[in-house]
């Protein structure tokens, strides 16, 4: 029987992880590929031992050992970070190593130096665990929806502020409260920022527009906002509409612009995005051939993106066996075909909004407000005003009709100047019930 | 550029969207993989012309010029039905070419014969869209989710039962005038018996089953039944009580032995199924690794089904360029580890029940109805009794706690023998909420 030799770089969750899925399902990878998969050598600076289960796999602090072994096919990336898991993707590449990693920032920023290297080796990147953890995403979009343009992408990509959101949605407590209570429970980390400010997110779109489009994509090119300004009042105003607000990562295919953007969204309760609760992921694909396509799982977690990282593993494994290493582009297209794109302006878009207002509750406000948003031709659909007893600040709340983003930029601006307004409006998009 | 050259027969709905999806993304493939995907023949008996956009494909009525024909190295089989379809494919095995089809009564039936002489040839055989039309869900088993022991799957696979389950639902109306409103919008057959029967589910189930056991298995091993006796009252108690009625494919893994059953089901609706309407399909499977996945889309249609149709051939076509046919094997395990699994009796099924029964209204049926549960170790969470005016048959419904299925078998069958009862019980089984 062949044996495939993997060296792993990184024994924390995920590559603790991945060593016991590569234990657990041995027999299973073999009675399905015909092959044995061997995790041969770890390299970890802080590990002291491995634990029992994993006798007969050799510790190294000297990641080189990995490098310089004939003998190791892949080599696993999961110590997370830009440095030095980016010197180390391209030591092992250099050394003809076929490359595994999750490390959605790394791919998202520095993808294109690590492909380039790759394609002058002959070796692949496998990268299905950066993007949603478990779920076969990637290779659903290399492969599974070959034959399509995809026309939009909608995804739920980040857990901890899907977690963060459903838990103010279920239990009405405030944004503050339950991201403490998700750092106690270790869903959030000690510095949540990248999670709740989008930025994840927005790594992760990168990585989706790249194999969507065959495109390069800069972060700077993503409009990022986050979740950190969303009340428990904006939930429940979501609610009695028949809405969920979901932080999304959006793009949409223009010919030639395609949007990039992750922003907290109104999703209707009947689109299939308003069920995924919890720290769950879910990406909705629309493509010309085949339509709505949502998949869903966990977007990450020990098991679940070693389960992804080992299913890399074994696809360059067969491809190894077979003589066929780059059977399918790393990106999905031929490496020649992959150029850049322009980026729709977010002043561009075209949608719904709702806006809460902090105001001051005095005679001619709502006049005020209205004025403005009709001097730039948006639309009032609904207002609801509640007055409120503990604070001088009182919340108006406006759905509008379909407008354009920069009318809203520009009355937004007008009216967050005003003075009785307390607080920045809080503005959120709402998607359209017959959105792809 | 390499080229590969595809043979299809049957030029009817998915015949048709096959050739549309080569035509209209042929640029994209050929960016994608580097390779042209040609169309080089059509047979069909009944065709006449092929449209304008398709000039330059040759038609025929003899099919076998395209297994005679040695520059085609795909045949794709979209004809439907077992004969001729398997003649067909087996003689295009026989001659050596690859094959691809959405056949799953075919797949379901006769698979074994297929994909034994398909092994013989060293031959390939794609049936990504013979379960569930366009979603990837055929390859997600075989290769994502590769390093997963599946434990379950649930399944809604028949667009057209639950079509007309999410309409009796959404509107109260009842299953006949449901199902002529389908079969006038062509949602539906002439003939829906395959649909509302559960018996195109269980050709699904059976696939499936054997995808991710590597097992084969008999349509006679699956317990059937379908939604013909759901009634408008039934859906509005579900609804009462937090849960939509839905068609489910189930397996569940126990090692030794493995479920197999097609019937309605109580979901409850904070469960993702329950959020799957229309025509729509959806299937969730739980990993010992990666937990619990869901994949949604469309089961059907032309365009859909021939974006799968066009995936197997891509796939295919990958393999033939690079020499590595049968890289995965079709069945995603080694042919020789395919083995018989022992199916679980469904009388050893142990869960929760709704029973409506149908009786006259007069004194002691309901005691009758309790004791007979109660002789049989079956515990009644709820009894919901409602006086009807235009029947001499009132419903009496009841909610089981945890129980066994031979329990409720040998109960409803002394039930529905008592002289106060007007029709047979209607059993519908509950899905719990923590179930994978």
């Amino acid at each position: 029987m062949k044996t495939i030799r993997i060296g792993l770089i990184g024994f924390g969750t995920v590559g603790s992880g991945t060593a016991e899925v590569l234990r657990l399902q041995a027999d299973r990878l073999r009675k399905r590929t015909g092959c044995a998969f061997v995790l041969k050598t770890v390299a970890d600076i802080s590990c002291q031992a491995l634990p029992e289960q994993f006798k007969g796999i050799r510790l190294t602090k000297d990641v080189n050992e990995i490098f310089a072994d004939p003998e190791i096919d892949i080599v696993v990336e999961l110590i997370g970070g830009i440095e030095p898991a980016k010197t180390f993707l391209l030591k092992a590449i250099a050394a003809g190593k076929h490359v595994v990693t999750a490390n959605k920032a790394l791919i998202s920023q520095h993808g294109r130096e690590i492909f380039e290297a790759a394609a002058a080796k002959n070796v692949e990147v496998g990268f299905e665990a950066s993007v949603c953890g478990g779920i076969p995403l990637i290779k659903a979009l290399k492969e599974g929806l070959v034959a399509n343009r995809i026309e939009s992408v909608m995804g739920i990509v980040n857990g901890t502020a899907n977690y963060i959101l459903s838990q103010m949605t279920d239990f009405g407590k405030g944004f503050a409260e339950v991201l403490k209570d998700a750092q106690a429970k270790g869903f959030a980390e000690a510095d949540p920022t990248y999670d709740v400010e989008g930025i994840d997110t927005a790594h992760k779109l990168a990585i989706i527009m790249t194999m969507v489009y065959g495109m390069t994509i800069s972060l700077d090119d993503i409009s990022i906002e986050g979740i950190s300004s969303i009340k428990p009042i904006d939930i429940a105003f979501a609610k009695d509409f028949g809405y969920r607000i979901k932080l999304l990562a959006i793009t949409r295919n223009h010919g030639d612009h395609v949007e990039a953007r992750v922003h907290p969204t109104l999703v209707p309760e009947t689109h299939m995005l308003a069920s995924i609760n919890g720290a769950f992921n879910g990406v909705h694909f629309h493509g010309d051939m085949v339509g709505d396509v949502l998949l869903y799982g966990l977007g990450a977690g020990k098991m679940p993106t070693g389960s992804a990282v080992v299913a890399d593993i074994v696809d360059i494994g067969r491809n190894i066996v077979n003589g066929a290493v780059n059977r399918v582009p790393s990106l999905g297209y031929q490496p020649a075909e992959i150029k850049p794109r322009a980026i729709t302006p977010l002043s561009k878009l075209h949608g719904s909004y709702y806006f809460r207002m902090s105001v001051l509750d005095k005679p001619g406000v709502l006049a005020a407000i209205a004025g403005t948003l009709g001097k730039y031709g948006i639309s009032i659909e609904s207002v609801i005003q509640k007055r409120r007893h503990d604070t001088a600040s009182v919340p108006v709340v406006i759905w509008t009709h379909e407008t354009d983003e920069s009318a809203v930029q520009q009355a937004l601006a007008e009216i967050d100047a005003m003075d009785f307004c307390t607080d920045k409006t809080v503005k959120v998009r709402i998607l359209e019930d017959q959105e792809g």
